[in-house]
C-alpha cells in the first residue's frame, strides 16, 4: 500500500480527481439532505446529513462486517440481522450521532428503515442502517423521518462524490476509490476520522459494484481482505461502537475473473485504509511499520500496532524528532508484556532507509540523525502554526501527498511478516478531542 | 488511595511539606552534583545530575523490581545480577541519560559502580546503578567518572530531599512520601513522567527505611503491594526501559510488627504512585477508576486501564467534557477485543458519582452533563493557556489538590476490584513529547 503514488497541489486538484474516481458503477444512485435540529442532550442546535445509497433493485448478494467492539451501536445490531435477510435494496446513513446504547435505539434504526422502505418501494428487512457521531446521544427520529424524503427525491445516478461527502464527521475531505475488473468496477468510500483501531472493520464503508459475484463469494472475500486492509491501521487506538464494512454487488455485468476481482478488491480496501490514517484526526505524519522475520503474522502485526500507538513515539514523530528511543521502547512494552521469551538478539530497525538498531544496540550517529530528521520532514503533511486562539487545525482540505514515515522491522527469528499504518500524535488531535462536542 | 487529602496555594507551601516528609531514616545520606557535558549524539550541551544514596555500612536486607520490557536498560541488566549479591551500600543515579541498548552500555554502569565503591570504600557488587532519561544515547562516563566525587563529598544525613530533586527529568516537582512504624520510618521518592505504564515496577522509585525486616520479607511484601500501587497506573500506556522500584533497609531500628511495616509500605507506594500520576507529563485531570464486580482482578484492573489509557476519553477530561460515550467505548474495546464473551448487561457507570449507564442504556440528561461538566472542573489541576509560542507549559510547581475525576464501573457479574489511576491528554503532554530533546 499504497497502490497510488498522488500529490494534488489544492483542494480544486483533489476534487477533480475524486470526480474521475467517483462514477457510479451501474445500477446504484446515491442522494443526500442537511437539516438541522436541536439534540434532546445538549442546549444548541446541530446539523445533521443524511446518506441513502440505493440500488435500482434488491440484491441477494452483499458482504458486511462490524465492529467487535462489546457496545455495538444498535445499527450494529440491525446490520447483523440484515445479513440474514435474502436482499439488501439501500443503505440509510446518518452522520452526527451513532445511536449507541440509546434508549430505544434500535427502534428508532427500525423506523428509520421502515420509513426508507416505504420511500423506496422496499421492505424493511432490505433496509441497511449506519450512524457515526457522538456517542451515548438519541437520534432525532421526527426530524430524520420528516428530512428522508428530500434524500429519496435526490437519488440520482453518476457520481459517488455526494455520498463520501454526506457521510463525513470531523474528516477533512471525502475519500473514494476505485478499480476495475473487465467491463465492471468496485468503487469505495470511507470515512474517519477518530476512534479508529478497527477490530473487524473500520469506521464507515461501502464498496459499490456492478460485477457480478455470488454472496457466499464476496463474503468470504471482504473477510480475507479485511486483515492486510482496515484491521491493519490505527489512529488512535480506540475502537468504534460503530465500525461498518459493507460490499453491495449490482450483479449488472459479469466478472471475469474472481481472482482478478479479490485483488482490485484488495487494493481498493488497502487503498481506502491508507486514506483513512492520512485523514485521521490531526495526523500530520503517516507511519508505515513493515514488519519481517517475525514468527507469526499475528506478532508482526501486533509489533506494528504497539508502535503506532505508542503515544511517546507519536509525539517525537509530530515534532520531526528522530527520537528512536521510543519506537524500540515500544517493541519491547509489547514483547515483555505479551510475547515474553521472543529472542530479539536478531532485530534490526530502518527509518527511512537508515539502519537505527542492531546486534542488541543503537545505530546511531549525528548524519543519522539529520537524515533521519530529514526523512521526517519530508513526510510532513502541513505546518503546524500556534493559533492565536489555542485551537489547532490542520490547514488542508486534501491529502498534498502519499508519503510516510518509512519504518522496517526485521525480527530475525520467523518467516512471516506484515504492515501497519498509523499516525503521529499532535496539537491538532487534542484541539479536535478536547473540543469535539461545543 | 491516596491516603491523605492535601491542597498547597504555592510552590513554597508544598517545599515546606516536603520538608517535614523528607527527614531521611537513620543510616542513610545523600549526595547530589551537577554538571555539563556534550552528548555524543547532539549537537549541543546537556546537563546532567548524578544522585548518591549510601548506607552507613553495607546491609543485606534490600529488595528491588524491574521493568518488564524486553529491551532493559544496562542498568537493569546490572540490577538484577545485583539481587543475588549479599549487601547493597549505595544506590548511583543519572538522569538526562538512560543507558538503554547503548553500545558498551554494561561496561559504563559497571564503571561508574566500580568508581563509586572505590570512593565510598565498598565492593563494586555492592552499588545499585540506575539511568533515566533519553533512551539510545551513551553515557559521558569520563565526565561522570570526573564528577563522582563532588557527590560522594555532597553526602549528608538530615533530608532525602536533595535527591527527589537530583532524579527527576521533566517531573514539575519532587515527590516523597514517609510513614512511620513504631520508632522506625519509611521515606520513598519517586520520579516520572513519562512512558509510565509500568508492568511490574515504575521509573525510579526509591524507598528506604530504618527499619530492621530480614530481606526475604522486603522482596515478598515488595511484590505484594506492586499491584494496588505502580502497577496500577498509567500516564500514557508506554513502559519504560528503565522502571526500577528499590527499597534499602539499614536495620537501624528494631521492627515491633511486620503487618504494620507491609500496611505503611503499601500506604508509602499507593501515595508514591498518585503522586506520579498526579504529576505525569502534561497531566491537568487525574482520573481514578473504580471497578467493582468484575469476574477476576485481572479483568477489573484491565477495564481500568483501558479507560485510562482511552484517546479519545483522554482529551475529553482534558477538554472538561464529560463526553462518556468515549467511556464506555473504551469497556467495550477492550472486552471485544480481549474477554469476549463477558456479560455487561448488567453494567452500571458512575461519574462524580453520577449515574451515566445502567441496562444497557445511557442515563443522561441536561441536567446531568451539568453536574459532570462542573466534576471535571472541580477536578482540574491548573488553566491550560494558549501560549504565544504555541509550545504549551504547565504553569505549576506544586501540587494544587488531591481532587480526581471520579469513576466507578460496576461490572455487575463478580466479586473482584480494583482502582487504575491515569491523567488525560493534553497539550501540554503534546508539547513536552513533541519537542523534548531540542
Amino acid at each position: 500500500m499504497p497502490s497510488t503514488n498522488l500529490s494534488f497541489p489544492d483542494r480544486q486538484a483533489h476534487r477533480a480527481w475524486l470526480a474521475t474516481q467517483g462514477a457510479l458503477p451501474a445500477g446504484f444512485r446515491v442522494g443526500v439532505t442537511r437539516f438541522e435540529f436541536l439534540p434532546k442532550e445538549a442546549p444548541k442546535p446541530a446539523k445533521m446529513t443524511i446518506t441513502l445509497i440505493a440500488l435500482d433493485r434488491p440484491t441477494a448478494d452483499f458482504a458486511a462486517m462490524f465492529t467487535n467492539n462489546a457496545f455495538p451501536g444498535a445499527p450494529i445490531i440491525v446490520g447483523r440481522q440484515r445479513l440474514q435477510a435474502p436482499a439488501l435494496g439501500a443503505i440509510v446513513v446518518n452522520n452526527k450521532i451513532s445511536n449507541v446504547c440509546a434508549p430505544g435505539g434500535v427502534a428508532a434504526s427500525e423506523r428509520l428503515c421502515a420509513e426508507s422502505a416505504r420511500l423506496l418501494g422496499l421492505a424493511p428487512t432490505e433496509i441497511l442502517p449506519s450512524s457515526t457521531g457522538v456517542i451515548g446521544w438519541t437520534l432525532p427520529v421526527d426530524a430524520m423521518l420528516a428530512a428522508l424524503p428530500q434524500a429519496a427525491q435526490a437519488l440520482a445516478g453518476g457520481s459517488i462524490l455526494p455520498a463520501a461527502e454526506g457521510i463525513v464527521t470531523t474528516d477533512l475531505y471525502p475519500k473514494i476509490r476505485r478499480a476495475s475488473v473487465g467491463a465492471g468496477s468496485i468503487v469505495g468510500i470511507a470515512k474517519g476520522a477518530g476512534m479508529i483501531e478497527p477490530n473487524l472493520a473500520t469506521m464507515l464503508v461501502y464498496l459499490l459494484t456492478d460485477l457480478a459475484v455470488p454472496r457466499a463469494e464476496l463474503r468470504a472475500m471482504l473477510t480475507r481482505v479485511m486483515e492486510g486492509s482496515f484491521n491493519s491501521i490505527s489512529v488512535d487506538s480506540d475502537t468504534s461502537t460503530s465500525d461498518t464494512v459493507a460490499l453491495v454487488s449490482s450483479s449488472r455485468v459479469p466478472c471475469p475473473d474472481l481472482k482478478a476481482f479479490e485483488q482490485a478488491l484488495q487494493t481498493v480496501c488497502r487503498d481506502l485504509a491508507e486514506d483513512v490514517v492520512r485523514n485521521g484526526e490531526g495526523v500530520r505524519h503517516v507511519i508505515r511499520v513493515k514488519v519481517s522475520q517475525a514468527a507469526t503474522p499475528a506478532l508482526a502485526r501486533a509489533l506494528g500496532k504497539s508502535i503506532v500507538n505508542a503515544p511517546l513515539f507519536k509525539c517525537a514523530v509530530a515534532g520531526n524528532d528522530p527520537n528512536v528511543g521510543r519506537l524500540v521502547q515500544a517493541i519491547g512494552k509489547h514483547v515483555g508484556a505479551q510475547a515474553p521469551g521472543t529472542d530479539l538478539s536478531k532485530l534490526r530497525a530502518r527509518m527511512g532507509g537508515v539502519e537505527i538498531f542492531a546486534q542488541g544496540v543503537f545505530q546511531l550517529n549525528p548524519e543519522k540523525e539529520s537524515a533521519l530528521t530529514a526523512h521526517l520532514r519530508g513526510a510532513e503533511l502541513y505546518a503546524s502554526a500556534p493559533p492565536k486562539d489555542g485551537v489547532f487545525t490542520a490547514p488542508i482540505d486534501y491529502p498534498p501527498h502519499e508519503r510516510c514515515v518509512e519504518i522496517e522491522i526485521d525480527v530475525g527469528n520467523g518467516a512471516a511478516s506484515a504492515t501497519v499504518m498509523g499516525g503521529d500524535l499532535t496539537h491538532e488531535y487534542v484541539s479536535e478531542n478536547a473540543d469535539y462536542r461545543s
